[in-house]
């Protein structure tokens, strides 16, 4: 299970994003499968992939236990997405509407991923990059393994938006903010830098684009 | 060590199958590397990725200790594999014999996955991704390390007889079977259905294909 | 921390070519991220991926504590790395200085990633296994993120001098010798074998091109 414990503080909010992050997740990851006209078993595959991977790195590196794998509800959410997916035809949505959905994933990923590191004794900067594999490498995974280029090789802002909602968060605990306040600011600034993003196509120069 | 301890009564087989099943996969990665026409030293790269991948995932996840790391067999017959197929031209023989040979690798997997997670604890959901993720991440990671279009990809019914063939243990040793029972029922269910998708071409409809 | 305590006698040495190995490696995912055109952000991951990549992989497989995960250093040096190649426009550098840098680091790498699973009790094959993966998989996932052939699907000598060096480590150490001199041994010929790789393109025979 996820290890909340030292930080009772802001669980009721973190429960509530973990189930949502995974639950938005997973969707994205069953629209990427709906993309390529896939079959149902690999919408699961996917939702799973991307709904649960960045977590299951977390765990991996900072040596607690995979958080999906002592319960089944995460698996659950997982597989309810994909069947969501392929009955509701969520492929026709407005693609706009899921990407706020998964911004508000990415953003609660990246602040509950380095809030569980650095409760557990990470120091500061690998809690940060915690935050931002919880965030991102779901995504990743599910691009490598669909032969799409992944959002790594993209400009635009996703991982820098993580990366901004992770520090913040880790920056005020250590300065001594309360930790739920540091995790609300944590993760306005990492939607709030993803949000301009989506609604003003913000994206980072390229290597030599802004240097010459 | 793959630890079997809880499960002793289907040891024999489960031994059996077990280095029988990591032989199989290196042959299959062997062949791949053949395929590409690549060096001995790639053989026996995609042959142990192929032949232990799956279950290296799999004790990861659980918190089990890595089951070839601490000893020297299982690495061996990944490297007589990759030898065996670039000295016997391997990759001249029939197609169909190796889909077979995958094919009860594949389904022996898929029980031994799902077993050895629930025998340490892991609930039913979890326990049967596991025994899905054994039988098909080694193939997985060879496909996207080659750079072809990983099985996920493809409609053929692969990852759904793993799935059955995992579920059907579980389900049977949570209703109160024999171990030994609900394994062979889990392999045959398995086997069964991949030798129809290899016997008559059974696939699984893309999304959309069926619906309207 | 990576755990050099039982061979103290090549701390000094293992040291600086730990370090000395991920800058290197860093420097060289940052430089794939330059020739892709890549941002700021891209250039960091890349770093952190290619630098400690390998090391992440082999200390996840032995059951020990993620090296960099409980201190800050390792990734201070993998952002300092990709904001240098930024900044000093690396990629403008003749090619042939950073491959021979690389190969430094490679080499150094398969000596410290067999040394670190032996000392662990883990046995000389699965060790010698370790001392590649260290030394390659950092720059394998690099390349499959890309989206560039990996290094497993060319030619050119770098895995089997990664397995030259660790083997040669192993080997001598199980027959008694002093681990410093082993582990001299064990780099100089790694390194030397990958240094007759760049300076006379010396690489391995694909599949049937030696053999009708």
């Amino acid at each position: 299970m996820i290890d909340t414990a030292p930080i009772d503080a802001i669980r009721p909010l973190l429960s509530w994003l973990d189930m949502a992050g995974v639950a938005v997740f997973a969707v994205s990851g069953a629209l990427a499968a709906a993309r390529a006209k896939q079959t149902i078993v690999t919408f699961a595959f996917f939702a799973a992939i991307t709904g649960i991977g960045g977590g299951t790195l977390r765990d991996l590196l900072i040596g607690a236990p995979v958080f999906w794998v002592g319960r089944s509800d995460y698996l659950a959410v997982c597989l309810i997405a994909a069947a969501a997916v392929w009955v509701l035809r969520a492929d026709r949505w407005k693609l706009a509407s899921l990407l706020w959905f998964d911004a508000i994933g990415m953003a609660a990923y990246a602040v509950i991923g380095a809030a569980k590191a650095h409760s557990l004794g990470v120091p500061p900067l690998p809690s940060i990059v915690m935050g931002v594999l919880t965030a991102s490498f779901g995504g990743i995974i599910r691009d490598v393994l669909a032969g799409v280029p992944s959002i790594l090789l993209r400009r635009e802002i996703y991982v820098s938006a993580a990366a901004l909602g992770s520090a913040s968060y880790i920056v005020l605990v250590e300065l001594g903010a309360d930790s739920f306040v540091a995790g609300g600011i944590g993760f306005a600034a990492g939607f709030g830098l993803r949000a301009l993003a989506i609604g003003r196509g913000l994206a980072l120069p390229g290597y030599r684009d802004g240097g010459d």
